[in-house]
């Protein structure tokens, strides 16, 4: 949802009503929660083969409808690929289930009757795709793709920055599941704010991936929670991403340092929901000199939508007219007009710790596009002051040097981050088994599970426990000798 | 939270509010959260100990406050003490702390750093106590004690059924704690509404655990979804436990299967949030002639509180009134006022099952204490028409012939409960890893995670990711070398 799109609860149009009606109809009709964990990673390798063989035309659509450049396209088909082809390992191999089977004990108290527990998917569910990964986090993204892995139907809202790829793309994607012998109506695509509304309302949704702005994340979750019954909603709603730069790192290497800040700020216009938007430098390094070089050189970039052009624009002009702050790169004026098609330069804001703090409400605003602010602090106090400050984030940066003792530092930032990262720049999530993309709010709606790494999946399921059952009436998974061979825990101890 | 207790978001009395404020401060400034697991197990397992040792006095107390028998009392200070050992066990076992550890990775795309993920406490949790447990859903029951194992300190909004014995569980576990060396603040007391209120909206609570009403529950909810940062809010609001007897099944053993019931919805004034409420029974079986010999013997007990009462009465009564029904058991007139200390006698309503759907609504209303409502199908099309008119219960129970096949019948139940029970009744919930104890709404506010079985530790923890961390920068479960030798996945492999 980009940021000018506005949510209301209320009356939606008929037309659009019936729409999101046959859409759920035909995810529930799907029968996708009963379908087999081999079928569903070979539905999601079909995709994934689906997506890399027309990525050229795919790649094409994107670039003209969202400005990134094909370079960036190209490795983003190959992600999306490999995420599709990750949960479909997820899947196969079975421990997410947590399959858990006691044997009965009469001597406990209250007696112990043979128990055998694991999840099931959780119904269908609503995926909101994101302006700024028209692949990753789109149509067949990381929530559609977790959602399949657990066995989930899923209605997508569309992203209106990527119309025409959106389209294109559950076309390919219906055609790939018919290949791979899925039954119809594991994705539906639904388009416009009013669809979304109804999605969300729509009392046969079980659970909500959402990536996208505060705002309109904010609105559609209190939608999910005043609902007769309230469901699930996991969003990603953008993130500061403070950095710390250590004063022994800054003397070691503060020319290194700002030329990383300024490409991980400004790639691909500093459109990711974990660009570096707050550094936190020691004062009189050289880094701000280094800095000011690199910014002016760096390359302006058109962004996804003309409302995120203006925003940007607002945002870097609110920031430059502060005095308590000092300006590297170009704010455009707004008295006239802001050309929301033209490229956005890159800006950094610099501040003084002590003035951060005093106004730490306005710096920790999010600022969507090529935009950081660095704060100086002259010792310790000042930076641990700075910090006490900060609220949720997808993640938190260390820059240290190479033996100095960090434990306490990551102790804090541990504590408002879902992701630490050391020595390096928080853009680039690779994706992996021990990945985490969540933090506590703003970061995210619920900070217990997010849209990436293989728990992702974990938010489209619920447990059920079967008391004394027949075998029969058991899931393969749970009947005795493990006829599956997947990780089970037996009697309180895990059996790989 | 009792039935008759209102909550409203709003201005909170200064003195609650103070009091409330302490009560986190103490909570946050505990430092639970950076306790090892090791000693958080000892610490549960001086909390069970103290328990056991002062059995007599907890349950005089219990006794005189909530009216339930001794019997059962001292079963539930048993059943409490092995609550808070299994979690101490869960704990030191250490595979909840889902440890991942990823290795560096240059050739995917984005590259894999080094990447080990774990889940840290989530902060300070509040805990709203049941009344139908004065034990081990209260101060020390499931709740607090999952909480504890976490690492998160808890402060406890007593139920105002029992007071006293609130009061003297607190300070016996403070003793114990301080006697086993945890820090101050690990467990505090509030109480009253208001208390509650302010508790669910402090900026410093980041989770709320519940068990109680329907009514108080979604009114929590509300306010945890309305702060300006949404924390989750895990609720067990009750729940129908519809039962299905097969037709084979009642030709069997029509006799066993009604004296089953009545002992199960009868038990302990049938107070129990699993108490079976609503039965599927083939009509002309001689089932109900057994059952209304059995009614007519079973005991009246006195409820919980007179609030509780009254409730009981009015909603034998509303069932009484229609005219589409039959009633076993005597209910009490309501014109004449309710003794609201008088003892609650048993009530069965009988219903058709075609009057069932035709008023599901009315028929699915809870009633809190020893009544249960039967219907009567005439064949396979009625039962299945009934069961589509459920909504989300903690249990569904099948009671079947020895070689039935119930496999359609399973899986349509255990898509609207979180425990299916097989010949069995749903009353009586064992302590074991396998346990689940949760269902969709209304049976819980978020059917992801609930309050009984290992994972109920999982509501109260949040994930964190270390990029490229050097070694002193780690927890010691995900450096190199396993050191505390927990389970943990590697490169993709469960290593248990």
């Amino acid at each position: 949802m980009s940021a000018g799109e506005g949510v209301a609860a209320g009356a939606v149009d008929a037309e659009v009503g019936a729409a999101v009606d046959a859409a759920v109809a035909r995810a529930v009709a799907s029968g996708t929660g009963s379908t087999s964990r081999a079928d569903r990673a070979a539905w999601l390798e079909a995709l994934a083969a689906a997506l890399e063989e027309h990525r050229g035309e795919l790649i094409a659509i994107a670039h003209r409808e969202t400005h990134l450049s094909e370079t960036r396209l190209d490795g983003e088909v190959t992600r999306t690929a490999a995420q599709l082809r990750f949960f479909a390992g997820v899947a196969r191999e079975g421990s997410y289930l947590e399959a858990t089977l006691d044997s009965p004990d009469p001597s406990t108290t209250p007696p112990r009757p043979d128990l055998r527990r694991m999840l099931r998917p959780i119904g269908a569910v609503a995926v909101f795709t994101a302006s700024n990964f028209p692949f990753a986090f789109s149509v067949l993204g990381n929530d559609t793709a977790s959602a399949l892995a657990a066995g989930c139907a899923v209605v997508v809202k569309a992203h209106p920055g990527h119309p025409e790829l959106s389209r294109r793309t559950a076309e390919l994607a219906v055609a790939a599941l018919a290949g791979a012998g899925a039954p119809d109506g594991v994705i539906t695509l639904v388009e416009g704010v009013e669809a979304g509304v109804a999605l969300v309302q729509h009392p046969s949704i079980a659970a909500v991936g959402f990536t996208g702005s505060a705002r309109g994340g904010r609105a559609l979750f209190d939608l999910a929670c005043a609902r007769p019954a309230p469901i699930p909603f996991y969003g990603e709603l953008g993130s500061i991403n403070p950095v710390v730069i250590t004063e022994a790192a800054a003397k070691d290497r503060a020319a290194e340092l700002a030329a990383g800040l300024v490409g991980s700020f400004t790639r691909d216009g500093g459109q990711y929901c974990t660009k570096p938007g707050l550094v936190f430098v020691p004062a009189g390094t050289g880094f701000e000199d280094a800095l000011a070089a690199l910014v002016a050189d760096a390359p302006a970039q058109r962004l996804l939508t003309q409302g995120m052009s203006g925003a940007f624009a607002r945002g870097a002009d609110a920031f430059a007219r502060r005095d308590d702050v000092d300006v590297i790169g170009t704010v455009r004026e707004l008295s006239d007009g802001v050309d929301v098609t033209a490229p956005s330069a890159p800006v950094a804001i610099l501040v003084d710790a002590q003035h951060f703090v005093a106004s730490s409400e306005d710096f920790l605003a999010e600022c969507f596009g090529p935009l950081t602010v660095v704060v100086r602090y002259v010792d310790e106090a000042e930076l641990n002051a700075a910090i006490g400050e900060l609220e949720g984030s997808l993640t938190a940066t260390i820059q240290h040097a190479p033996d100095e003792d960090v434990a306490a530092l990551t102790t804090a930032l541990s504590g408002v981050a879902g992701r630490v990262v050391f020595n390096g720049w928080p853009t680039g999530v690779a994706i992996a088994w021990a990945q985490h993309h969540g933090g506590s709010w703003p970061a995210t709606t619920a900070s217990v599970h997010t849209s990436v790494g293989a728990t992702a999946i974990r938010r489209f399921l619920t447990p059920v426990a079967y008391q004394d059952a027949p075998a029969s009436a058991l899931p393969l998974e749970l009947r005795d000798g493990n006829p599956l061979g997947i990780p089970r825990r037996v009697d309180g101890a895990l059996r790989a």
